[in-house]
């Protein structure tokens, strides 16, 4: 459900899989696309979409029959799409989320609006996630991916429904912590494309990554994910992929403000937002409530919203008391 | 002891730390210009060094007197270097391994080679780790490392001796765990090397990042390491640094070999030896003794010595079987 970039690409590789897949989309000249010419130009130029690929614009025909109902919508706007879609869900379909971010407002995670919203137990929500660089992945790169849902069974069918000879995917019960990774990324991909606005290199990249996964990982336990899980494709991986992509608006921002651009220059010149600037706020809320230590994450929220200047925050995040590597866990 | 690029930076980082420094190096011609310039041109030219930094031809005078004594000599002469230095060392000094590599034959870490050389209990073996891209850091650009001993407060006092306003230093008692992640990250480099040079982006580089790192962890928790450790700066920090570092002489190694060049080719265009070549071997048989599944290590291991052709390697590691995330640990 959603024709974008990433909804398209886990739609081939369900196809790729050896399922039959039909593919909601919003606007119908996208749609005929994928249908026709089995391209999605807007999203995926040059990617040659599978032939058995079907799309539609209308939700019933997608949701009819499904065992897996894939919700690629933006974030922001899932608990409006969803709550129209309720009635059509077939009664054993499982629900996967494909989206990254935290409802604004609620600081909610996605699986748990869709659980709110559907109104259907953890065993029939999951959460696909990895680095998932779209464009490479649809070019049949080797890529993977983590399945995870509470119900392990549910996690299988869906790591066979999405194992193809060139994407892995593994699966996990650690809803929780496969999810925040990916919500959380954003905000550490800011402060790396602040690092590298300022002029430094790989290695205080590589510094910001990992001490960045370190604080997710604090979240991530005061939440009750599995601890473990941020070492893997859905926290590390994907944090990986989002720093290291030039193309990763988060990253661009940021490093558009270490270059000395104003907030108000670099949001001119952005063209999509970047969800690391939404959702720094609400993570920082949620540290706080949860009385979780997240330097990075508090630097970023001084550069975005209090003014403090980007070279104070770097002193002060580098200035910080001498500790143990690993604290708070 | 040793002044190569990261010897010579982690004297630079415990002058600037306010500590009394003498640095040990072998050729009179770059002991000199350390003490009359202030600069080691052949390791990190354009670096301006400490003018209270002393550098010096002979071990006794390096020695005499040092709380801690950090060695930085390339990975396979240490057993001989040490040897010649053992009646020259501090009875309370601290052995400090700036090294990452396996000793060949033995396949002994480097601080065991120090332990059993030097004749010392383990509270006086330390590991300082991390990502450590040299020029950067003595560049004052914002660094980390893991500073780590079986004997905590050991740790911390390196901690203390190496903090500098650029450079922040975390404390750790898994000796095994932050040694293992320097040594085997090369192995990894090299396959990423091979994924670039076959064309693949930076969602295949995550995840053999990813997926590299689970191995590692697995091999380290069967030698005794804590696995959380490599999610910490000397595991997933080394990594990330390494693998994303085009000066890496592994990821070249490997790059080469990924476009089509022969070994042969590869090594006559290679100046310095590529570790991970060489401990690949090592690490492969390791995980072999102790029953551990490191299937990119082995994927190196059949390119580099069996002669298997790079796209027959990398369809064998993406079509494993499907797996849990997390297994072997």
């Amino acid at each position: 459900m959603g024709a974008g970039s990433w909804g398209t690409t886990v739609a081939k590789l369900l196809c790729d899989a050896g399922g039959e897949v039909t593919l909601w989309g919003r606007r119908a000249p996208v749609v005929e696309a994928v249908n026709e010419r089995h391209e999605n130009a807007d999203y995926l130029p040059g990617v040659e979409l599978p032939a058995g690929l079907r799309a539609t614009t209308d939700p019933a025909e997608a949701l009819a029959g499904a065992d897996f109902v894939a919700l690629a919508v933006p974030a922001q706007t899932l608990r409006e799409n969803l709550a129209a879609w309720v009635p059509l869900l077939p009664p054993e379909s499982v629900l996967v989320s494909l989206m990254k971010g935290v409802e604004l407002g609620t600081c909610r995670r996605m699986s748990e609006v869709i659980g709110e919203v559907a109104d259907v137990p953890a065993e029939r929500v999951a959460v696909f996630s990895g680095p998932n660089l779209a464009r490479e992945i649809a070019a049949g790169q080797p890529g993977a991916a983590v399945s995870a849902c509470a119900d392990e069974d549910a996690a299988r069918r869906l790591q066979s429904a999405t194992m193809t000879p060139y994407f892995r995917v593994y699966t996990s019960t650690d809803v929780v912590g496969v999810e925040l990774g990916g919500a959380v990324k954003n905000i550490v991909a800011l402060c790396v494309g602040m690092a590298v606005g300022l002029g430094f290199g790989d290695n205080t990249r590589a510094l910001l990554m990992t001490r960045g996964l370190a604080e997710i990982a604090r979240l991530g336990a005061a939440l009750g994910a599995d601890e473990h899980t941020f070492a893997g494709l859905a926290g590390m991986g994907d944090l990986i992929g989002t720093c290291s992509s030039p193309l990763s608006r988060n990253r661009t921002f940021g490093e558009n403000l270490g270059r000395g651009m104003t907030l108000e220059q670099v949001v001119a010149v952005t063209k999509q937002t970047a969800e690391g600037v939404k959702s720094s706020g609400a993570v920082h809320e949620l540290a706080r409530k949860h009385n979780v230590e997240m330097p990075i994450t508090e630097a970023v929220v001084q550069v975005l919203y209090e003014g403090v200047p980007i070279a104070d925050a770097a002193s002060a995040l580098i200035s910080r008391s001498p500790k143990p590597e690993r604290y708070g866990l």
